[in-house]
């Protein structure tokens, strides 16, 4: 599944996806990032409403991990179990948040755990980012579970 | 502002709290909940998004402090700063979110730093109910910012 196809995938699976106007916007092996505008997540100080922030940092977690599992050749269901998060300045226009591994060490042996047990953790970082400062972050832990040949 | 007009203000402000069918149900004193349906906060597995459970927590916690300033006849600017949330069972149906104060004690020293400073923080918990059961939890530093009478 390339970008397009998963964006399409999300917005008619997952309506939040959708209002947010979230887009899966580009991917390296190292990381993954998703704009998003200001109006459909904005609050009544007209800024983003927090609960936007928090939901778009675990999509775009979401979402980096489930492609570089697939670039791996890998299929399995992914799930968030816990998270922390900081708002760190008010966001007033278009944003974006990039989700990257929290220990890109951590990869190979959430893989081989992955497929040895068919269940595994690992912790992705995301920084949400708005006129080139940072105004948030994002630390979660998620888990896989089962594993098959996407 | 009653619980029908924070809605009402809530859904023309605030575009994700319409989005998600949030309700602003019921409030005392000690806590105020916050009912949501399944299908606009769907993902793609059938069960809630984690964004959406910790979007509604969040705003739930805020909608608390708001209320219950409100019930002080105190007016602020409430700002979430950091939070911390889990994700404990998938939640399949409608559900609900529950929040109160982390130490009912801390709300004397948050009013009165309010007043003296015009600044003050307080930490918020909330648990999400499905069926029964607890299916997630949050706790929620906010800050205070301004005071007047409402």
């Amino acid at each position: 599944m390339d970008l397009i196809e998963l964006q399409n995938y999300l917005y008619e699976k997952m309506p939040q996806v959708k209002s947010m106007e979230v887009e899966v916007d580009s991917i390296t092996s190292d990381s993954l990032t998703v704009p998003a505008p200001l109006e459909p997540n904005i609050n009544h100080k007209d800024s983003v409403f927090g609960g936007s922030a928090s939901s778009i940092s675990i999509l775009s977690a979401w979402a980096f991990l489930h492609q570089k599992l697939a670039s791996e050749g890998l299929s399995t269901t992914l799930v968030i179990q816990k998270n922390t998060m900081t708002y760190d300045i008010p966001i007033t226009g278009k944003f974006s948040d990039t989700a990257k591994l929290s220990n890109r060490s951590d990869w190979d042996r959430f893989i081989s755990m992955l497929k040895r047990k068919g269940k595994s953790r690992i912790n992705v970082s995301s920084n949400l980012n708005f006129s080139g400062k940072n105004a948030g972050q994002f630390e979660g832990l998620f888990v896989a579970v089962g594993c098959k040949s996407a």
